[in-house]
Order: structure tokens, then sequence, then C-alpha cells
């Protein structure tokens, strides 16, 4: 706030200890003398859709989203209307890698369970034997650990995640993205010789059936919807982790909760799930004792949030000044 | 059990699929032909107290615990009887420091209050705006790491803690022990150089003060029992995080829950709990949501387990055959 008092633009803000209504937003982003917004990812309120850019200022300029996804702005006709689409990648990758690395320790070693059982008064009844609540190891020798999309987060998560594994018998990663990049071969040998681990692209299947543990982080797009469904479940290992620090849809709710059910993976662990906020005590995957899910935390840390805040204002800025957005969406 | 069975000593085998009864095992024990026994940490029958050693065959040579802890044994009165006591140190370290830092993260960002907001139907509810239900950020520079207690498991938790925290403004740790060792300046600038951070023993009292993150990884003894009290919580940061995966009653539960009801510190994690296993739902800090209790699984991972139950073998074995434990516990 300091930085955009700080300007010489008229602001308006949200007048509400809370989420604004659609309807402030519409009325309020009509005003021909707005040029830039800045906007909240996660508030029901949020939709860069035709209805809000029709509805728009015909001078608005800019839309920053206070997010790294954009998955609620339809970018080409933003785009086509000459608004450009800020976001603020980078910033957060750290605490969303903190948080994937969280889940996977959780889910690995069935916190969930444990949490209950304790809150179900069923600890003096457990009975104290070698093996009793025990999980996969994480410095188990040769692990393979799996990504869905390999960009900045999951190299964060790659850095954490071996400080964890076996260094006598280092993990294998592998990853599985929409395309490969022109110098994809030599990317992967730096990635490779940087983390002292081997780094190779895989098609989705193999990526399914050869890891100990999947995190899911590529962009929420038509293609990625459903990407981790019946097929890919049943091809991952029993003993296997998945991961969903990305979005929601991008793993099929109904056919994770199956695939639990029947064992065929030992556990999930899920920042994110389909229809939230909207996500309540009885959803299949909320009871399950073999999935925690917590509440889209994955980048909620203070100095992020700052940086979020930041950089998500440096972008409305720039685009209200005339100069290049320091974090604009291309698609 | 393969080891024990490829040796010529005949078995005796708890019969029951569970815990073993005190009687059955002071029976069994004092059978004049047993030299050696091999026993569960953690069952309420695993006391290894006067009643225990006074019961025992007077040809029993060692005792060997399933645990790198033994404050369930009486080991002076044991070695005054020409008893080994043996134990699993080291092979749990890894384990334990996973289940450390897993709680570390866990505590810094909330979750146990964000896995309860999704149980009680609250996460349509919670406005979105951008500190809602942040923490602190574990990657803040300058961080201040402090362990009370500070041996292998505390080394292997730095290593991973190393991998989270800021690269640009690496974190200070402070330890505090009982007894200096003889080379102690030599031990500290040995650790701070592998690891590039300044480690530096010091007063429990300037950990309390200066520590972000205070994590309790000392052997229960009576000099550590209550160590962390309402006049060691109230020096903490309100700021700071609390860790316990050493042993319950070194933090007192009724200061920790009245430090953590006075918003004194931040939050609380705990592997472990004064009185568990019986500790039920309405326990003041399993109720609380700054705090998140799990129940006693540091080192519940398949790999570290069959370790533990490999060297706790073994140490009877070479208690038996008269050689050297090979980790025998000295006091």
């Amino acid at each position: 706030m300091a930085k955009l008092e700080a300007t010489d633009f008229e602001l308006i803000v949200n007048p509400i200890d809370g989420e604004p209504t659609r309807a402030w937003v519409l009325e309020k982003i009509a005003d021909p003398e707005v040029v830039g917004a800045c906007i909240m990812h996660g508030q029901p309120s949020d939709k860069i859709d035709r209805e809000f850019l029709d509805a728009a200022s015909p001078n608005l300029k800019v839309v920053s989203t206070f997010s790294v996804g954009f998955d609620h702005i339809d970018v080409p006709y933003a785009n086509s209307k000459g608004i450009k689409i800020g976001h603020t990648p980078g910033v957060l990758s750290n605490a969303v890698a903190d948080t994937t690395v969280m889940l996977v320790l959780m889910t690995m070693r069935r916190v969930e369970e444990g949490i209950r059982l304790i809150k179900d008064n069923e600890w003096p009844n457990l009975p104290w034997a070698p093996f009793v609540m025990c999980g996969p190891a994480i410095g188990h020798p040769n692990l393979t650990i799996g990504f869905l999309g390999f960009g900045r987060i999951s190299e964060c998560v790659v850095e954490r995640l071996l400080a964890f594994t076996s260094k006598s018998a280092p993990p294998t990663i592998l990853y599985s993205n929409s395309r490969a990049r022109d110098n994809q071969a030599e990317i992967d040998a730096e990635f490779s010789s940087r983390f002292g681990v081997t780094v190779r692209r895989a098609e989705k299947d193999e990526v399914a059936a050869q890891s100990d543990i999947v995190i899911v982080l590529c962009s929420q797009s038509p293609a990625t919807i459903d990407l981790v469904n019946a097929e890919f479940l049943k091809k991952m290992k029993k003993t296997a982790v998945l991961i969903n620090a990305a979005r929601g849809p991008i793993v099929n709710s109904e056919d994770l909760a199956a695939a639990l059910d029947a064992g065929e993976i030992f556990g999930a662990g899920l920042d994110v799930i389909t229809g939230e906020p909207k996500v309540y005590a009885d959803h299949p995957l909320v009871k399950h004792p073999k999935c925690v899910v917590i509440p889209h935390m994955g980048s909620a840390d203070y100095d992020t949030r700052n940086a979020m805040a930041d950089l998500c204002v440096s972008n409305a800025i720039a685009g209200v000044t005339g100069q290049p957005l320091i974090a604009e969406v291309k698609v």
C-alpha cells in the first residue's frame, strides 16, 4: 500500500474487511479513469473473464494478480484488448517448495493417521511393535522422485529433498512436461551436475511407474486437467506417494480416493483440491486416513506474501506508466 | 528373528500378538537358563528397574533395548549386577531428524490449524487476504536456530534445515548441553566449517531468548526433566516455535499450554509428550490449535526400524557370547 500511495494515481480500495463483491468489482472497473487493477487470486470474485474485461474501462492497461498461477484469467482476451497481465513468479518458489517437502514427509510418515489416532483416543491402544505406524524411508537407497512439471519450484524442491535422501545411493529425478525446451539436454546436464544426481525427462507413464514420490507442480491448463487420473494412479507403485502443490483439477479427486481405497498407492498429500474452498469434512479425500489435505497454504509465509505484494504492485505501476512489467504472463 | 534363530541359543518369544504382560516378562526372565533379553521400549512392561533386575536369572548377561533412549532402564543397578545394557544409537538419527524438520515446517506454517479448519467446515469462510494463515518464513534472513542437546540427531537436523534457510544470510546455530566436551571449541569449529554457519555453545537462557526455532533433542535425565518450563518459555520470542523430538517430560506440558494461551510463543510441535501413550483428545496440548502432537513416530520408517532390530539383536548376541556390545549404554 505504501508503494501505491507514493504514486500520483488515485486509489480505489476494497472498502470491506474481506472479499469485495463481484458487483463492486464490476462497477469500479468500469470507471473510465481506471487504468490498472491489482487483484487477489483465490477469491470467487477474482475471475478476469470476458464479463470483467468487457465491463472494464477502455483505458485499463494492466491487471496484476497476486499469484503466480493465472488460470483465473482469460489472458488472450485481455491481450487482444491491449491489457497486460502481471503475476508473481519466482518470489513464492521457496515457500511452495517448503510446503511440498513438508507434505512429502507427512505423507510418507503417515502423520494424518497419527494425528487422528490421538484425537480418536486410540493412542493408549496402539500396540508397540517394530513396524506399527511405519512408512517408507525417504533415505531409502536409489529412490526415484518424479515430477509432473519441472520449473523453478520443482528445482527448489529437489534441492531440499536431497538433504533427506541417501548420500551413498542418491535418487534419480524424472520429470514430464508438456514440451521439451530446445536445449533440454543441456539444461538436464547442468541440473544433474549442480545437484549430483541424474535428472531425466520421461513420458508421464514412466514417471508414474518408476517413482517412489510423484510431485505435481505443473500449471493448470486444459492439457493438464485430470493429468493424474485412474490410469495414471494404477501405474504407480503401491508404496509410492502422490503430492499436489499445483492446482486441484490436475488430480482427479474421485480417482485418487478410489486408488487410496484400493491400496494402489501408499498415500497422498494435497495443498490444493478441486472445488476449493468449498471442500468439507465429508469430502472423500478429507475423510481418508491415507490423505492429508491442507487449505492451499503453499506460499503462506510472511516474507513470501510481502514479496508477492511488492511484485504485484510493481507490475501494476509499470503497466500504468507504460513500462514493461517486471513479470508479465505470456501465453 | 532370522539372525536370532541362526544362533545356538534357545529363544523364548512373546507368544501374543501385542505387548507381553509384566507378569510374563518377570516369570520368564527368572529362568536361570536365561542369559540375555531383547526388549521393546515404549511398552508399559518395558521397565528394566530393580524389580526386573532382582527377579532376573543370575546368569543374565545383557539386556538389549530396541531404542536409543534408556530412561526406562536402571543402568547403574544393572551394571552393578554385571549386566550390560545395549541400545540402538546412530541408526535412527536420520529418521528422527526427518520427523524433527517436518515438525518445524508444520509448526511454522500452522498446519494443525489448517487441517482443523477444513475438518470444521470453515474453509469456505476463510477470507482471502495476504496474511491469512501465514507463519514465519524458514527462509527469513539471519535466523537463529537453538538446540537443547546437540548430538548426532541434531547434526542431521542442521544438515536438513540448511536446505530451507537463507543462503545469502544463513542462520546461526546455538546449542546448550549439560557439559562442554574437552575439545568443544575444536568440535564447534569443525561443525561450523562443515556446514558454513556459525555454531556456538550457549547458556540455555540465551538459546531461549535468541532462537527463532528451539529444538529439544537432549536425553531425559533428572537434570533435563522440565528443562523447558514457564521461565524458559517466557524468555522465548513471541514469533518462535518449540519442537520436542526427545522425551516428553523435558517439556512441562502445563507450562507449554499456558505459554501458547498467552501468545508467549508462536507454536509447538511435539513427537513426544509426558504421559504418553495415555494422552487423549481433551489434553490441553492436543486440543490447542497452536500445537501439533504426533504419537512418538520419530523413528517410524521401515528402514530405520529394520536397522534398529538388527542392532538390538546384534547387541544381545554379542552380550551372551561374551563379546563387546556394538553399542553399550555407559552412564
